[in-house]
């Protein structure tokens, strides 16, 4: 991952998250997600909007279990065609459920991100993490104003 | 497909196409797109940026041949949160060549949707074609303004 793509994804403020099904079909949802770097490499987190008693998996988590390769996708959009550019960032997803290692720095990190999770029981949900691998990158990337 | 999914995908000018690819892992690309009704119900066509003698296949077109399940997602984010909302089309695509049914008028509501096309040679070029099936979508859809 260059600077730029780093840059990139930081001032970004959605994604998508794109999942694959056990049979073979692929899934995307908008994603909301911070950065966090670790022994590992970076991470990119986010939150699942899971009631913590609830019966029935969301259909990323139910995804990843069976396949965790996921690809996160951000990309901005402009009537000025030149100005057009997105991220793909390829990665092997997990899920942290809350007491598990890794989970209040995900936390902290997502409401450093967004204060609209201010208000939000991020400490009782599990979060999805995603291990950066490859990266490709298309446009103006730099052009964020 | 209900009305308010179907006219946030009008109001809409940029989608997530995912695809899954022979080892089944996800990809994901941003699309331009533009619906088509016809006797096979609707379709979302976009064009595809390769050059006519390319011998390299894009990444999505090598996908969609190994497997034609692909899934759009067309998000709208906002730092208001009450006013997010997403809708998710599964389908089947295709690539449709020039000369090919279907082409001609793909290339017409794409050019009728940007007028950036106007300087584009997209009646050289494929096109990307997804049956629409079955829809999701979540959020605020009709708050488009």
């Amino acid at each position: 991952m260059t600077p730029a793509e780093r840059a990139f994804l930081e001032g970004a403020r959605v994604g998508s998250l794109a999942t694959v099904d056990a049979r073979n079909r692929p899934h995307a949802v908008p994603i909301c997600y911070a950065l966090v770097d670790g022994e590992n490499g970076l991470r990119l987190v986010s939150a699942i909007d899971e009631k913590p008693k609830s019966t029935r998996e969301l259909q990323r988590v139910r995804n990843i279990r069976s396949n965790p390769r996921v690809t996160v996708l951000v990309d901005r959009y402009s009537e000025n065609w030149a100005r057009l550019a997105w991220v793909q960032v390829r990665g092997r997803a997990e899920v942290i459920h809350p007491d598990e290692s890794g989970h209040e720095t995900a936390v902290r990190a997502l409401r450093s991100t967004y204060e609209q999770y201010d208000d939000h029981a991020l400490r009782e949900r599990p979060i999805v993490a995603i291990r950066a691998g490859e990266t490709r990158s298309w446009g103006a990337l730099e052009e964020w104003t």
